[in-house]
């Protein structure tokens, strides 16, 4: 039951020029189910990405690194679904390269043009055969038109696929965004949610990427958690087919830089809260804004520890305003020299705490009221300095505990 | 329904000289419940203790600290539940110690003399009128042999009370240690859990005080995690009376010094493993070993986030062995330098990771058979050093949700 979240319409997902996808059954692990994505990209495209600060990073996770520093231009795109090829050594990574030579022979480039990307269970070996044995009917299907298939066919706990678009101008001619994302459980993405595609079809030499990614990742799937676990296989790829014949962007800080940036922004913003919406077992869209801090990581420590408490997130559940919990977890967050009188903190509109203690004219029922909503803003101030930052979590029910008892069987 | 925990027996708990305790209800926050505890100690006790970490510390913690350091000489402790007097803020201090006068004249003794202890629900006020109307039936109430009644005088969502005693001869002489625990949630502790009282009547001089409950914390408390919440009350408290006439302890690296620890290292294991067993919703009790560190601290790192991640409690309440999810636990730790090819991992006698990858001749049903269990160590190597730690911890149920979305209800 996922937080004010629809599945996406079609006709509101732009192509992108440049971009073809194809979808197949492969049967990776279940049958009759869409768990094979192919994506192709005109030659001339700019690609960056980034990736998990797992240090059991997926054996995928190794060869994207690996293929984009080789700078050979990236050509396509494998996404498997039903098995993550994590915590396989050494026949993992052999198991991986097999399926980007499959797709290279097909595509007739080479296999470090390839970037492989796989999700689901970890410790189990990939079947490899079965790509292989899927490539050409995800071939056959590819076409421009394809971003909903395409966000269906990277689902696992997923209730809802996920996609968002935009359009910007720029130098008065249009460009379109359009991205995918999945993910619900084993979300705290250290770089990037478990999967996040991104394509534009404006201008963007290949030397400006990267910074690109790091950004938009920093300001979106960076600052969402479901349940604190990192995952091993956290991927996000950004792609500028360069279809648009409006002068390059020059840099981030251009006009042209800061307005492309922006749309692709609120597409990464959308694409990551939604996989918050989706998160196992989530009844209510929570957003902790800290404010007050010295730093951008004084900040995300007070709120990813709001954010992660079970305590908080059970509470929230239940729609029962024992905001004390949330006190805690401020206290626990790890700033050494926090001083508790200056703690002040709003539930929406809601003044609960001043001065590290209960606001006089607190009422519980204004907090009950609150509580009751599906979409709640935490908002905390530190009293220490001049820096905010945010971070988009849900609550923690029943449901995710059944689901994450149950995912393997 | 807790793990392989059982009332403590009465006749099991042996009386510490020097040490009486009374027991009342005070209707704190309910009617009919024991939620007010007096401990008395005979003048000349050596006591130390130590407390939580959170900044957010509550207002008798930082009470217990300015008692302690005015060295006055403990007289006695005044322990309450249903409510944490934490999130208070002056009006907070001002009503603890006003408890402690009130309970310092009916002694006869100094405010100071007093150690006060609150635990319950957090960011309400403290009704110390009924902690003051609760006093005398608490001391009318007060015996050398009521260590079961404090046990449960001091539970609040805890299913059972925790004590435990044990005997050692030192110089021949027969001592005694005694002591219980309470807490079940919130429980990540970090100096000690939500209140942990221990005495013995061996002479161990006050200057050796603190860094015995230092040592015993560090050993004990400090190694258990429910959900990772540290707790804006924990308190643990040593008590040595000094009425056995065996040579004061002269250093914990004495002989003597060694065995007393050491049974009171057995006690104090023993209270901090009974709130894993009675963690919220537990079924399972899991002890996370980690070997092959460079560092206490990285392989404490290792344990805990192994101990907190969700993915891997719920996991284990499903005995699914799902067991990729550990090997994503410690690659997220935060070593840096972690190389997952040096990694092993065994469930009880199961080998199930080596050099990073699935052990060829692990079999899920292996791993099936030890999940069923209701103790099971999780053992991981690093393959980096010499250092080996531990972590006790619990699973995570559908009751762990009930129970906290239930809590004030």
């Amino acid at each position: 039951m996922a937080v004010n979240l629809v599945a996406p319409n079609p006709v509101n997902l732009y192509p992108v020029a440049g971009v073809k996808i194809g979808v197949a059954e492969a049967g990776i692990r279940k049958a009759n189910r869409k768990d094979l994505s192919v994506v192709l990209l005109d030659a001339g495209a700019s690609v960056a990405g980034v990736f998990t600060q797992n240090r059991y990073c997926a054996a995928p996770v190794q060869i994207c690194r690996d293929h984009l520093q080789r700078g050979l231009g990236i050509r396509a795109m494998l996404i498997n679904t039903g098995n993550a090829n994590a915590g396989t050594g050494d026949d993992g990574m052999a198991r991986a390269r097999a399926t980007c030579i499959a797709l290279a022979r097909k595509l007739d480039i080479a296999p470090e043009q390839i970037l492989p990307f796989s999700t689901g269970v970890i410790m189990e070996p990939l079947p490899a055969d079965r790509i292989e044995a899927g490539i050409p009917a995800a071939l056959r299907d590819a076409q421009a038109d394809n971003w909903a298939r395409a966000a269906e066919g990277i689902m696992t706990t997923d209730t809802l696929p996920k996609a968002f678009s935009a359009q910007v101008l720029i130098d008065d001619k249009m460009v379109t965004i359009t991205g995918i994302s999945k993910g619900a459980g084993m979300i705290r993405p250290n770089m990037a949610t478990m999967l996040g595609f991104m394509a534009t079809d404006a201008s963007v030499p290949q030397a400006l990427m990267q910074q690109l990614a790091t950004d938009l990742a920093n300001g979106s799937f960076n600052r969402v958690t479901v349940d604190g676990d990192t995952s091993t296989n956290d991927s996000f790829v950004v792609i500028a087919t360069n279809k648009v014949a409006h002068a390059p962007i020059s840099s981030w800080t251009s006009a042209n830089g800061q307005a492309l940036k922006e749309a692709m922004m609120g597409v990464a913003q959308k694409l990551a809260q939604a996989i918050v919406r989706d998160g196992e077992g989530a009844t209510k869209f929570i957003t902790v804004k800290v404010s007050g801090g010295n730093s951008t990581d004084e900040c995300c420590k007070v709120a990813y520890a709001v954010a992660h408490s079970p305590l908080v997130k059970t509470a929230f559940f239940a729609s029962d305003p024992n905001l004390g919990r949330i006190l805690a977890a401020v206290g626990y967050a790890g700033i050494a020299d926090l001083d508790q009188k200056k703690i002040s903190l709003h539930l929406d509109d809601v003044h609960v705490v001043t001065h590290g203690g209960r606001n006089p004219s607190y009422k519980e029922e204004d907090g009950a009221r609150v509580m009751q909503q599906s979409e709640i803003t935490i908002h905390i101030g530190l009293g220490r300095g001049n820096v905010t930052d945010t971070v988009w979590t849900c609550d923690f029910s029943y449901d995710y505990v059944k689901i994450n008892a149950d995912y393997r069987s």
